[in-house]
């Protein structure tokens, strides 16, 4: 019943307009991402996820995954034969490097892409993009010969991957990991322990899945400071590449979840299975973020992909229903009734929708640029700059892009009325799937303490000085154009922002739990002012483009209101944000556990 | 596995100082109202709810119900035998009047019953739920011999009640309505057409049901205005009381939901049912509103009685799992982890969630002590004047009451961490039963519409002019006290208030649009404000108490820091609220319906 359209044309206007990809053909691979290359990627890609992978949405969700007797698991009708044909069109080997089969295209490509695909089928795209994860820790740590054995077939979409972290008793806090790995006399481990939570940990998708393991060695520290990761082949890999014996690793039960059921999500058991250490002892940690990291944008991404598919409907269902009457008197008074568009609230959650998700796709779009020239810049200073800032935007764009992710998925079911809450219209599971996003990889919390206990003081502040800067330059630079307004709006949101920045250094040193207690209303008051950035670019992008007479008119008249509704709706937030990082710590610290339990 | 300990201490401290069921000794039905028997209400029918409703929560979300090919719906496993239990043990006649079998006892101390029991089980409690609020449209406006035939067996529970407003094209608009009534020679009429969305439309536990249906007669005006009531009951009622003849009203298929699946969501076809006018022709819009009233609130008190079992799980989840360490040194060193307590974003959920219910607790056990004013207050005018104000918080206790449900049901599901978003832990559940109350008897969009197109501008804005001054009073009597700078923060968010209005009235006026873009945030704004309202009174009440020396200190103090916690975290969203309001309609009105699609 729901549809969807990739919306190409808006990112194409991002990429072609607001980033300017053409600005950086001096970067490897970015030769190839030429306009006519881009546009073709963008076009049949989406064309493919919306014929292959949507029809299975909502069947995904109804069937679920299977786990049979022998630990085997099979994935929902139709997954199988669509994971044949996306390994066989390439489409995941966009990006991957060239040397390991890849096709070499920026990672900001692959983005747009990914978007698309997770908007046809998040659950779906959860096996390759747990793959993704899983190679960039082994192409970053792994030696020469791992490399060559793995990271070719996981590329291709050939084998799965996994990240295997989370136990019963350990979540968050790794220092309580109780896997253990036992060296053995030729090098490999032996690796004992139950993970849980293992995103397709247990498939039919392919023929082989390289779990990527935490464990601890014998003798490592008792804290995360004892961590080490082990690529553990669900079946051993051969010298040639060839399969071996089935290691003993195995699913042991799947999860029943409140969304996400294409996805089998799997305890995993490790009985004296071979790994084999990735990177040095110890040091699993540091490898581990290397996933958590790539998988966190694309945490992000799924916020803003299954926000988009709730939004599209949204529209849809409010241009077909007729109810009630404008306010102002009836506009199709031919008709008995006025559709859903006439109503001012039904166009308040509307217009968030479409201001949130086309700014979010902005600025995923843009993280997805910083991770290029994080690799790919000429300059050791130029990489590291970006680095540093894709790091300050890595928790902003998961923690604040699914929790609006989570809100526009509610506020679209909302648009259906009751029919938002019945199965068969397909709305409610948006609401179900978007929901995880705001827990795993790291909850929004924990999201929120990454930005402001470890990205906001890294090297001084550099980073978020470095942002403040560029603001304070796009500000400066359209305060005398016919985007004042928005530019004098940034502006302001900027200050809250600073001053809250300002607020916590100060008093989050005095106290850290003026930190904590601060990070999440401080991780979205800077989403609400990053996401502004981006609006202020696409009005810059979009005025640009309508004085050069070029380009569609009413798309790009369409994006200046919604910049003006942006900065006047939705950026006033900051305001209360500030004022509640800066009521603090005090009175959310003052009570004891018990004083929260209720009294008969 | 989740848990519930009904908040017997927290209510009796609303009911005993914070409104003082004392005051209201001279009401019919409130000299029984003595803290004793209010005592044994609370803690019997707690006791009752928690032992035999809660047990059947999660089974009813699993089973669902159950429609057979005869049209017949069965309830999930235990359904019926809690029913029989609850019927028997006289709960549900605590409110109704004496001369149709009631208790007799205030509405206020039903209403504190009806949230441990929604907190029990919601889906379980609609059955009664929607009963209640067909007999409220009897009782008003039924003749003699209707209530005389139905009221009776209806208020003990006997019978179930429905109201059938929803047809497949008319939702809200309810002029839209196709459901006819033909005047049959004998008074009664035949009914005929498909209503949907009609929960306990067909279910086990009674052995009839009485269908408040909206139909329109032969010769009725296009539109609300020719609509009229009618009562269908399943097996027509002999006038000894006697059920004759099956009626020709049938459940054609239950509905695949979201959540509250415990309750049956029916498509019901009238084919030439016999019903029977309830009022006069063409008057049914007034009488709906009686049932929709007594909904609302009901639905607010879901959105509490949700949100309060989902917030005792996560307190007591926080108290159990360990992980990391405080921020500022461990706090219990000899553990591997400290509890969740110490992590101060857990803390800001959990604050929040206490803040916010034990604030629409009182809420919602004020505005059901403003319904026994209206209709048991010695003066008409202070009827009046209680009535005008249960309409003026009406639409927010269910918009922002359910909004806030739902909220504090995810936030809850948040501290699960990964946990949460398991079936088996129970979180999910809660925020899947939470979704519908901010949808059903009229979207939240639709309160706030109601709150400032209608309730607002009644009588020349007497209510909102009477609600200031009441707080003003409660600000001034404050400020020189101990809790002043609660007072002080009331004030401002207050002024706030007060700001938004005057916006609203001149702006409103010029482009009813205006308004209408302004309704949400404006119903969110009196929320915080009315909710403060609440908390400075409790904030009072402990003081007083302390300085007596009279009950539970820690409590009592627990009370005052959760409200210096809601006057410095959660009141200054007042501030950007009224922003939001003030923004207007212009950007949010001014795109093309053509503008909100995305282009390939």
């Amino acid at each position: 019943m729901p549809q969807y359209t990739p919306p190409v044309r808006d990112t194409r206007f991002i990429l072609d307009h607001v980033i300017g990809l053409d600005r950086y053909t001096n970067l490897p691979g970015f030769q190839n991402a030429t306009p006519d290359t881009v546009g073709a990627v963008l076009s049949e890609g989406g064309r493919f996820v919306a014929e292959v992978l949507f029809p299975l949405n909502q069947i995904g969700d109804r069937e679920g995954c299977t786990r049979h007797l022998d630990g085997s698991v099979t994935t929902p009708s139709g997954f199988k034969e669509a994971y044949r044909q996306l390994v066989e069109a390439g489409w995941l080997t966009l990006s991957g490097p060239e040397e390991f089969g890849g096709q070499g295209l920026p990672h900001v490509v692959m983005t747009a892409f990914e978007e698309f695909a997770i908007s046809a089928n998040m659950a779906f795209m959860m096996y390759p993009g747990l793959t993704a994860g899983a190679v960039a820790a082994i192409l970053v740590k792994g030696s020469d010969e791992q490399k060559a054995l793995y990271a070719p077939r996981m590329i291709s979409g050939e084998w799965g991957g996994t990240m295997n972290l989370t136990e019963p008793q350990c979540g968050t806090d790794l220092g309580l990991i109780k896997a253990r790995a036992e060296p053995q006399a030729d090098g490999s481990y032996r690796i004992t322990g139950t993970k849980i939570f293992i995103s397709a940990g247990e498939h039919d998708l392919t023929e082989n899945i390289i779990h990527l393991v935490l464990a601890k060695t014998p003798d490592a520290p008792d804290s995360v400071k004892g961590i080490s990761l082990f690529i553990v082949p669900k079946f051993l890999v051969n010298a040639d590449g060839s399969l071996g014996a089935r290691n003993e690793v195995s699913c042991g039960s799947i999860e029943h979840k409140m969304g996400i059921h294409g996805n089998s999500t799997c305890v995993m058991n490790y009985d004296g299975a071979t790994g084999y250490l990735v990177g040095e002892e110890n040091k699993g940690l540091a490898a581990m973020f290397i996933m958590m990291n790539a998988a966190r944008l694309g945490v992000g991404l799924q916020g803003l992909g299954v926000a988009e598919v709730a939004y599209q409907n949204a529209v849809a269902y409010a241009g077909d229903r007729r109810q009630g009457r404008a306010l102002t008197g009836p506009a199709e008074p031919e008709q008995k009734a006025d559709t859903l568009f006439v109503h001012p609230d039904v166009r308040r959650m509307l217009m968030e929708s479409k201001a949130l998700t086309e700014g979010l796709r902005a600025l995923c779009l843009w993280a997805g640029l910083l991770v290029d020239l994080a690799h790919k810049a000429p300059s050791e200073e130029e990489r590291e700059k970006a680095d540093a800032l894709v790091g300050l935007l890595t928790p902003v764009i998961k923690g604040f892009g699914t929790d609006m992710g989570y809100k526009i998925a509610t506020d679209s079911q909302q648009v259906y009325g009751g029919h938002g809450y019945i199965v068969e219209w397909g709305m409610e599971q948006y609401v179900r799937d978007a929901r995880i996003a705001m827990i795993y990889e790291g909850t929004n919390g924990v999201q929120a303490m990454d930005l402001v206990g470890r990205k906001l003081p890294s090297k001084g502040g550099a980073a978020i000085q470095a942002l403040f800067a560029m603001i304070g330059e796009d500000v400066a630079a359209a305060k005398s154009g016919p985007n004042a307004a928005l530019a004098q709006a940034l502006g302001d949101s900027l200050s809250e922002l600073q001053a809250a920045t300002m607020w916590l250094m100060q008093n989050g040193f005095a106290n850290p739990n003026n930190a904590g207690a601060g990070a999440v209303p401080y991780m979205h008051l800077m989403g609400i002012v990053i996401v502004g950035l981006m609006w202020l670019r696409m009005a810059q992008a979009a005025q640009a483009q309508l004085e050069a007479g070029e380009g569609d008119k009413a798309f790009l008249e369409a994006k200046l209101t919604t910049a003006r509704f942006y900065f006047t709706r939705i950026a006033p937030r900051a305001v209360s944000l500030r004022k509640e990082i800066e009521g603090g710590s005090e009175a959310l610290m003052a009570l004891s556990p018990e004083a929260f339990a209720r009294a008969a």
